[in-house]
């Protein structure tokens, strides 16, 4: 079906929208050209819900062959948190023979140029893009998220951070002209002339290390950057989210070798149970840059070992919410409620602890206590998660069992506020569908008495749990805000406040520790979530991620320019 | 004699010449607005030769006292290269009182902003490029720079380098705009609506480690690209030059003062002798940022160890000249021989290896064997470095005991065919002035066997050593190229050729190895030199130096921004 791609025809088709990228992320106004809304999929060869569904069942049970070099072995044993075995298998690699062969492309993919890697990273999001359905549910089926938020976050919204990536990539090696004509004047003799010229070098092989519960989402922006800058991409899923990038790399695959660049510029590295070979991969003098989203330990351990690459870690973190006061307590509330429920706290921007002062706050609807917040804050879960098939649809599945202990101890630091139920979802009766607890702890007794409290707030504690935390003021709440952002990281804060003098202080918090900040947001905003070509998630600044998706220095030293000059 | 600085007499100012440099970043082309010629200051409040002179003789002998908090000790004991004692003292830190002393000041710097913060750099460059006699006389009398290179490379190349850090520093903040309103249509419904705001904010202290033979070229670039980005910035200077640094510190605390702005963000750690500060300094928790120029040895131990930093190094490596064939044998030889000779090879950028084929290369002037190209090199050296006057102008002198030592050793390591003699200099009797060594090696034979020869030109042997390397032919040769820069690294490479392959193949090996490439240069540019605003110095993708002055990357992670969002 697919007929030879020339670049030629590449550029036609997809300069306009890489130059509506270079405008959006300049502006930073609101931009995507890939739709949210599944009804927008069915035309134009894309493939409409049931096509996609299709396409997934089809893929069920199969081995998927990406005619990768030095397969040694087929593995996979992925069960969705829907409780499907996916019994797809994956190419097993000898990496002595993959890594070399990856970069036998390398030289033309340089040579190509910025351009010409851009515009066939679009083809290959294009053609992801058309399939959106398909992937919805893999990422579904391998995250746990509910179908719209596997749908919007694993398809456009991916698709989008995967092409902010490459306009940043794309805008950083242009910035340098291929060529320069150089003349010094030598007052009365002849001027020193020069003929110069730039070309950008891809540093080696990019690896990106996935995750569980946003494998496209996270995984893309590295995976695009390091492509766009000339490198080769070895992709190492997690092992229980192995489906959606493996179908990633297949399309990436197939793009490359229709454009007449070879294919095995991106391949992906499945892994048998327990081999842990993202270890061994990531200190392999071939591999130059890692992309790595996951625990705080591994993140570290790849800062501290991977010595021969650039490493972009994305951690754990600890985000915090301040209660100050509101002008609009109802919609604080169900804001909270959502931002707290959206695929049951699994995500790395989802609040964990809500600083409330113990004396109450100032609302639109009066003087409120801390404990009628939490209670106000706890019913307007309940309210939004009351219908089972609306709790379904927002919560998602549990993705692991590690996520369900943690919430079963979790009722155990303090006094519950909001007990987590069990939900059944009649779609699938295995999945492990929860929604979210609330638990009160004292902020600023244990702040100064080292208890337990500050032990539980002041860990991630990943997956549905909450911390309604009491401190003594606001000024302690900024101090705690500053020190949980310094000590532990946090991808976000939020703040509610109408005092002028709060919101000073918080965002002067927030810049002195390099946290991104959401000010009451009320309505159909969530902290947790961020837009590409606008939001930075994470700043790169403080211990939950050392880099930010996407600015300059996200791409910035994936390549090196390599001058070559002449006498003219 | 100076006003208090308005800042928006700053921006009238300076902006004009920040576009200028903005531009030439952008086309490469020839650009300085920091003049080369010594005759052309004395005029417009810059001081003539007379009067830098004079300046520079003042400060012998006192002490420098920049007002720093925290002063416990007065600390220098530099003696000129050629024999001068400064007798300057400067401020010892209790690093304990000025680290934070330094914060103070950073909010006010953060808030004005990337313009005002470029207009302040570029008005410290403007009185540093007033004070270029006074500061050339510094750096040759730490560097053993000959007068005029101290002048040109510590003077105008210096601040052309300062000044183009600026211009990235400043590009890469403006980047993101300072505010973004972001509206997402919700078909029917009313559209989500944000307003943005985004502040580049600093990392935190940045530390300067300066060298010895480069005091303000290798160190402005560091010291303005953090300044510029918000950071407060700590310069160590190399125990033998401190003084060029200090001048420069004294001068932008000046500057930030009468701008309104707190000095400490600008400060000094001179050290006691043996008291190795670097070390300490370098993992503080408030060194985010650090630039160094020195030894491989402890350019690693950095990289390895000042984890809580962004850490760029230039490092030593091993430079090569392919010499396959030429089409202007005089003016290759000549232009060799001023590249073997500048500051007596004293820069990490002279050739050490010349790779020449046994069998000879092809010439204007005929065939000419292996002995005869190193011959005639040898008489193009002597010819140069004859007159013993034009010999000082452009030795300089020996830098210290360790090249001295180095350059005598090296005449046992083979076949002397350009032995080094002392030149004395009359104006400085104590000067150690010596002429380069040019020792014969061989190669092929090394390569494959793994004696002496080999370890002499693999490793880095600083000073006035060059090795003419007899190899087997242009693939051999090209083959050694790539392991050498694989292996150790470079900052420069260089080829003279006139067949189309050899010309492709060196290329190709420099684009895949990430070294600079300048071919069959013949007139007045030399390999060892590169241009602001237009050549990149070192590569930042070989083991010579992980960062090239100066690129996206150089500046990108100095700064992080941050966003506050909130409801429109």
């Amino acid at each position: 079906m697919a007929a030879e791609l020339t670049v030629h025809a590449l550029i036609a088709k997809h300069r306009p929208t890489l130059d509506q990228a270079l405008e959006a992320i300049r502006t930073r106004a609101y931009w995507s050209p890939h739709p949210e809304h599944p009804k927008a999929y069915g035309e134009h060869g894309s493939l409409d819900a049931a096509a996609g569904k299709a396409a997934f069942d089809a893929v069920l049970g199969t081995r998927l062959d990406l005619g990768q070099p030095g397969t040694d072995d087929w593995v996979g044993g992925e069960v969705s948190p829907y409780g499907v075995e996916l019994g797809v298998t994956y190419p097993h690699a000898d990496v002595d023979v993959l890594l070399p062969a990856m970069k036998a492309g390398q030289r033309a993919w340089r040579d190509a140029g910025a351009e010409i890697r851009a515009v066939v990273c679009l083809e290959i999001l294009k053609r992801i893009s058309d399939r959106t359905h398909e992937f919805a549910h893999a990422v579904m089926h391998t995250s746990g998220q509910a179908f719209m938020m596997a749908f919007q976050a694993g398809g456009p919204h991916a698709q989008d951070r995967g092409l902010e990536a490459v306009a940043y990539a794309y805008v950083e090696q242009v910035r340098t002209p291929d060529t320069a004509e150089w003349t010094k004047p030598q007052g009365k003799r002849d001027p020193l002339a020069l003929t110069k010229r730039f070309t950008p070098v891809p540093r080696g092989i990019a690896l990106v290390i996935g995750c569980n519960t946003f494998p496209t989402w996270n995984g893309y922006p590295g995976l695009f950057a390091s492509l766009a800058t000339g490198n080769a991409v070895l992709v190492k899923p997690h092992p229980r989210a192995v489906l959606p990038l493996a179908l990633t790399v297949s399309v990436a695959r197939e793009v490359l070798a229709e454009a007449g660049f070879d294919p095995n510029l991106v391949a992906l590295a499945a892994e048998r149970p327990g081999e842990g070979i993202a270890k061994t991969l990531a200190t392999r003098p071939e591999i130059r840059i890692i992309d790595y989203t996951g625990s705080t330990s591994f993140g570290d351990w790849l800062e501290a070992n991977a010595r021969q690459a650039q490493v972009h870690t994305e951690k754990a973190g600890v985000n915090t919410v301040l209660v100050e006061s509101t002008g609009d307590y109802k919609g604080m509330l169900s804001n909270l409620a959502f931002s707290l429920s959206l695929y049951s706290g699994q995500m790395c921007t989802t609040p964990q602890n809500l600083l409330i002062p113990r004396d109450g706050i100032r609302t639109d609807q009066g003087p409120k206590s801390y404990d009628e917040v939490v209670a106000d804050l706890a019913r307007a879960v309940e309210g939004l998660l009351g219908d089972d098939a609306r709790a379904n649809a927002l919560l998602g599945a549990i993705v692991n069992p590690g996520v369900k202990a943690r919430l079963e101890a979790a009722s155990g630091l303090g006094e519950v506020a909001l007990a987590s139920r069990e939900v059944s979802n009649p779609d699938f009766p295995d999945a492990v569908v929860r929604t979210p607890v609330i638990v009160k702890l004292d902020g600023a007794r244990k702040y100064w008495e080292g208890t337990d409290d500050e032990a539980a707030f002041m860990s991630e504690c990943f997956g549905p749990v909450s911390f309604a935390v009491a401190v003594d003021s606001a000024a302690d709440a900024l101090d705690l805000v500053r020190r949980t952002v310094r000590e532990k990281g946090a991808m976000t804060v939020g703040a509610y406040t109408t005092d002028e003098e709060v919101e000073e202080a918080v965002q002067e918090v927030c810049l002195e520790e390099a946290a991104q900040l959401s000010l009451n947001l009320t309505g159909g905003v969530y902290v947790n979530q961020t837009a590409a070509f606008s939001d930075f998630h994470g700043s790169g600044g403080n211990p939950a991620a050392n880099a930010a998706l996407t600015d300059g220095a996200f791409v910035a030293n994936r390549f090196r320019v390599v001058e070559v000059r002449r006498e003219a």
